[in-house]
């Protein structure tokens, strides 16, 4: 049996990959007072006087509402919100199994931005923070920043930042391991929809020296004119010789490839064609933009892919648990730049220098251990500066 | 330690009273790639070709959003959807502790019947049911009726229509075992907000010959201008004498009084002018129109509080686990008037004629069995009907 066939028996038996139950036990009279009324009374009557209090008397506290408007759903598109609801139940299982954060699922059936920014602002008291999930660039832009502007609360668009978190941690230690500096590299994106411009901003912040974005119009540079805001600002602060052209001109010298684009569009020439010790991250799934093993026989340094079944996953759920699970532990009211980068080092640092190598330069993504560390970081890291 | 000390404790102890939790083991490699990518996509892809199907590979199918605006939040008013949020937390325990339904809490922060009605209807589809919860009437009214019209999935508002049911319950065994027929009794009803409206139009719906509604304003009547939509409705169909005048007028020869209104409204003269063997259902909580101590000494027959301390507790967790159970068990797209007057019967006759006296008229909020029996009256109701 396939993946395919086995993934959708198994989630007709599961019914819903998730379940609300009850902290409170329901078997007595006074369990009844006490849950509900008349004892609830008192509660709600505290946090009337102390808005603040719900982080103590509701489970707002470790609550995050993961949303989507389904228009880009994995790389199925703009499916709808219903039918993009298995993977936001699913993320909220690898919420609650790796960071121990409960999340809850919902998907709102608008594609306008502002409305659906409305309909988040209007129910984000239910909260404790925001994932946004699947919804396609650049409008996810504009929905997260208004979003930011308007709550309290954590607000996280997992495609943008999670991935660029998780790239993040690669980069950095793949080029310790290649004995370079980011400072004096040239990184090359290819795709810039919601995760490539995110990875592409945060590798700036980073320290990366040159960035270079693909997109479907070629080489992103100073003499286009963008319809695109993200593209737009992007052409202003990357691409330091102002090159134009393809991918293949893009590759020629560079040190290392981001792909979140599509399969294939990687050929061995373009490996062949880049600075020594390529570093090749093509993460299109479940088909990335070159193989593990061409990309390898082309002479690739490194090779990290998306898929868990070959070295070096590139997998965000090393990032959003943890980052929730810290944010949320000290009530932080933003996931803010700095804390980004220090989730992106926590886990770097968590594979040893003297384990580090070409096979294994970021943790696995089932290792349960990493939203701890992450968690503590980006906890620490909110505490410090709001000093 | 009294109710409302140990009730805050246990709050704060539970740091909220619901749970998110996973029913896909996420431990594996495979598990990954089964409950979230790859794996996840194909469900997806089923939803999009057929909707219908998100009822068998997400939870909607055993899941309700229980939402208020925190308007009337229990007796305290508006107190705002945050601090109403323990109540709202509460109701989900009940829904599964009772129903085995999956529920979760929201708040919406507005009082704009039109955005609220809105908002919901954005993120119903993360739902098979929505329950509301706790807004004030006539608002409530309103907001009912729109959700209603424009969503495929039940939509209850408890405190109109689960108070409704369990009165009725109550009302048709007191009544028989008083010897009388629902044909022929006077009921009067204090309080014509949400649950008031909503316990009248039911009572007539099972049968009650006259029925008698006072509001702040007296008796309501065909001589007055009603504002209030549902005022001016009821005043067409209610008080066949039209009569007038305050509460005592109304319960002067009456057969049953309902309060959901104040305390102390009800004196034992009033008790004292009713109809031979006056039953008496003061649910104002926790201090009810008039004592069940007092009611019986002023000669009523049947007492029923809302309270859990005194025989016959008339409380609303006997109806909506069960509604909504059954509910969902066939897929209705709503609760049907025919679908509330067999939850109301269902109820009633979990109680046998040779069991029911003054003191046993309803079953126990805490009979857990009455939600199966209730979910299959409401099953086989819409069943019947849809045919």
């Amino acid at each position: 049996m396939d993946v395919k066939e086995e993934a959708l028996k198994k989630h007709y038996d599961w019914n819903g990959k998730i379940e609300v139950i009850s902290r409170a036990p329901i078997n007595t009279r006074e369990d009844l007072s006490l849950a509900y009324t008349p004892g609830v009374a008192q509660p709600c009557l505290e946090i009337a006087k102390d808005p603040d209090l719900s982080y103590k008397l509701t489970r707002r506290s470790n609550l995050v509402a993961v949303i989507t408007d389904g228009t880009a759903v994995l790389g199925l598109g703009d499916i709808g919100g219903l039918a993009g609801m298995p993977v936001m139940e699913g993320k909220c299982c690898l919420f609650k199994e790796f960071g121990g954060v409960d999340a809850f699922p919902l998907c709102v059936k608008s594609k306008d931005p502002d409305e659906i920014v409305r309909t988040i602002e209007l129910i984000a008291d239910s909260f404790g923070g925001i994932n946004l999930e699947d919804i396609s660039a650049p409008r996810c832009f504009e929905i997260e920043a208004k979003l930011k502007e308007r709550l309290d609360i954590p607000v996280f668009h997992d495609d943008q930042h999670g991935t660029a978190i998780v790239v993040g941690a690669a980069v950095m230690n793949s080029v310790k391991l290649a004995g370079k500096k980011l400072s004096d590299i040239t990184v090359v994106i290819n795709g810039a929809g919601s995760a490539g411009v995110a990875i592409g901003k945060f590798l700036l912040k980073l320290g990366v020296g040159n960035l270079v974005m693909v997109d479907i119009g070629g080489i992103i540079n100073r003499d286009e004119n963008y319809q695109n805001p993200a593209h737009a600002e992007l052409s202003k602060i990357t691409n330091k010789e102002n090159r134009k052209g393809t991918l293949a001109d893009a590759m020629r010298g560079a040190d290392v490839f981001v792909g979140v684009s599509k399969p294939n569009l990687v050929t061995p020439e373009m490996v062949k064609s880049m600075a020594e010790k390529p570093i090749i991250f093509p993460m299109a799934n479940p088909s990335p933009e070159i193989t593990y093993e061409l990309a390898k026989e082309s002479g690739a340094f490194i090779v990290g892919t998306g898929r868990s079944d070959y070295p070096n996953q590139i997998n965000n759920v090393l990032v959003f648990p943890g980052v929730f699970k810290g944010a949320l532990a000290v009530r932080a009211k933003a996931i803010t730049e700095d804390m980004k980068l220090a989730a992106a080092k926590a886990i770097a640092e968590l594979v040893p220098d003297d384990k580090l190598s070409p096979e294994y330069i970021i943790p696995s993504a089932l290792d349960k251990n990493v939203a701890n560390a992450v968690a503590k970081a980006v906890a620490e890291c909110w505490e410090k500066n709001k000093q």
